[in-house]
């Protein structure tokens, strides 16, 4: 698909770390912006993005807010629902505000509060792609290409914000699906949030272990995999799991569920039980290979 | 470290699959031996692996053993045990007889009771190397490079026939360490066999769910990353688990504590003991990666 057409003259991006910064260079390498606002709490951070020529220029929010015409809140979670109120009174009449948060329902309720009259100009939306690193210089202009963007519109969203935002990801090569906020928090917390609670309370468990070092020293490339995600930002996950927590909780009972019949399984010695178990698993997972695109 | 002098004309592979296959392409091309005799149940893949280069002849598991210097049981733990009892009347008075099971306790035992004289030179061995792959098809030359060897000598062990089976993994690249069988399983349980487990008890969740197809089509590079091993072969697995039953049980149990601590400080909403969980997950996991060599 070509999207040569979309351009944006003043783009802002509050939050210039790997997914922040990774936009930013999609956008410039796609030609899609004429300059880029960059906003930051950690002013070292920043100028490592404008040194890395993410952004143009260092601003306040309340200035990013004044004179760009898309604004991309792209901080973690708490600070998401800060910077909406920060911004609002500056917002220019024409401009569109979205955001790349991981969960939906919340930063979507917090959004209305925040954003009174300006609330339709706000697009929801959640880039689906890895998190592991973190900061501006692990920013990667391809870092979307193929991934799912996910917008969440509400009854009130306007379909030219809505429009807007899609076709910026879709100039950073992503594929976008839209859905109600409440469906994508339910699919996340499976898919993402519970994955990456249980990678890190396996990891929190052996490094807790009196044999740590030993035992790390054994991990071979399963281990790397599994944990991979453990080593993420623990204020983005920590923000993440409370934001998400009934949908979260909720699946992890159901992981919980099917812990115990494995569990049992090879308890009790029932090797057929644990084979068709284990079988399951892994025509699921060879199969989702197959189709998903992902590299292996 | 060059380890050039290492030369056997004759060694035995039963059981043609990933680490076998890999194991074989090693050793050519490492130039490390004459001729590769190739064991295995499914005539087509014994065949395919004839065709790929990795073995030179397909025999029986007896000729094998009434031929080789060295003979490596590379098959699922169930069929190392069965192979034992069917070569060691066939034995070669010098042949070496190594393994690559992923437990050592249980294959110690059974190797004990089959071999009777020639237990001495039984070298129990176990190369913490990926399996998610299976089949000839997928055997790699480069898969020991700087990958651990773990090898499990019992006092009874020929300090002879651990040095040849200790020099074969050098020249594949390994490293090679030494430890008692009850150690080994404890510390695989931990980092291996777990980290099996739990991603296939998600993986079966997700993949059970009524809306699976599409909780699965928004499964990103996390996603991915933590279900990898769960594509593993349910038959290695299934062996592995009853094979190291209970070292494996008490690990889960460990696991099942840290899992309702974390889920007790998302449900009870003690964002500090949560984020304390996870920074120190993520600190574990930062520190493993700077060390270990592993590739990300």
């Amino acid at each position: 698909m070509q999207h040569d057409a979309f351009y944006l003259p003043t783009v802002a991006i509050v939050g210039v770390g790997l997914i922040g910064g990774s936009l930013a260079a999609a956008l410039k390498k796609a030609r899609a912006v004429g300059r880029i606002l960059g906003v930051g709490r950690q002013a070292d951070e920043l100028e490592k993005a404008r040194a890395l020529g993410l952004i143009d220029e260092a601003v306040t929010i309340e200035q990013a807010a004044a004179r760009a015409d898309l604004l991309v809140l792209a901080t973690p979670i708490g600070a998401i629902v800060d910077g909406l109120e920060q911004m609002h009174a500056h917002l220019l009449p024409h401009t569109v505000v979205t955001d790349v948060g991981s969960t939906k329902l919340e930063i979507t309720r917090q959004a209305r509060l925040a954003l009174g009259a300006a609330y339709p100009r706000f697009v929801p939306a959640h880039p689906v792609a890895g998190a592991e690193k973190t900061g501006p210089a692990a920013a990667d202009a391809d870092l979307f290409q193929q991934r799912n963007i996910i917008l969440t519109p509400t009854p009130e969203t306007q379909s030219t914000a809505q429009k807007l935002v899609r076709d910026m990801w879709l100039a950073c090569g992503a594929r976008v699906l839209t859905m109600s906020p409440a469906e994508h928090d339910e699919l996340l917390a499976s898919v993402s949030h519970v994955p990456h609670f249980l990678s890190s309370v396996y990891m929190w468990q052996v490094a807790s272990a009196d044999n740590a070092d030993l035992r790390l020293r054994l991990a071979g490339s399963g281990f790397r995999d599994f944990t991979r995600i453990a080593a993420g930002s623990a204020e983005v996950w920590r923000d993440i799991f409370f934001s998400n927590k009934a949908a979260i909780l909720q699946e992890l009972t159901q992981v919980q569920n099917a812990f115990q019949q494995a569990e049992s399984a090879l308890r009790n010695e029932d090797e057929q039980a644990l084979f068709d178990f284990l079988e399951k698993a892994a025509l699921a997972r060879r199969l989702w290979a197959s189709r998903s695109g992902h590299h292996e």
